[in-house]
């Protein structure tokens, strides 16, 4: 299924263009046009889906592996230090295209290439409210 | 295979506590405990696999699907306002444990609850150079 009104569904049908890194009969992978990065790759269900929680665990899985094979070929071609590999999910969670997508994310040591900044800092929580959170989430 | 020298495959094999969140016969999720957010998960594969790079493709995409039953739930339950999934590979890309993982952060318009910021400002990139970039990665 497609959404006339979706910029993803639009690329995908090829009515916007794109350039086209992957593509196999459920995924389509392209360049993203505001890299934070230097090979910076969008993947993206053929069927439009809106989010990690609409999505089909089948289509999510298939997603998430043209993920890793457009990863391993990005540090390889690329040569780039590490990649990350993002999923967002809402407003909240800095996602602007409302298509199910993974972010392809080559990372470099040489800064000229490469303009993420660390998402958060780790350090440690409360560790009874961390219990009682995991004891409502748990399945 | 597990690896003794490994934080992540001891926590699955017990030798050090967590707060399981879910479990199944490929894959184990549990709170991280220095939280980003509220509901912080970490999920990975039971076997050893250092990172996106190295993971059977079939792993990798079972863990995926782990870690969206994962934030299915913790936005469910949390009544989170969005979630990440974010997998990291190598140093370059903030991986600090190499054994691969999926980081399932919900995400919270409500601040006290939601310690991250934005890795990237999204802005137009040189197209020239990211099409002859684009050539080289296709498959
Ligand atoms: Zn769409
Ligand atoms: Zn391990």
């Amino acid at each position: 299924m497609s959404d006339p009104d979706c910029l993803f569904c639009n690329i995908v049908a090829g009515n916007i263009p794109s350039t086209k890194v992957y593509e196999d009969d459920e995924t389509y992978a392209f360049m993203d046009i505001a890299p934070a990065a230097e090979g910076h790759t969008v993947v993206v269900p053929k069927t439009h889906t809106k989010d990690v929680l609409e999505a089909d665990p089948a289509v999510y899985a298939s997603t998430a592996k043209a993920a890793q094979a457009v990863a391993r070929r990005a540090v390889d071609v690329l040569q780039a230090d590490g990649v990350n590999v993002l999923n967002n999910c809402g407003p909240a969670a800095w996602q602007t295209v409302f298509h199910l997508h993974f972010h392809v994310i080559p990372r470099y040591t040489d800064k000229s290439k490469d303009s993420l900044t660390l998402p958060w800092v780790p350090h440690p929580g409360d560790l009874d409210a961390i219990r009682a959170i995991g004891e409502k989430l748990a399945f």
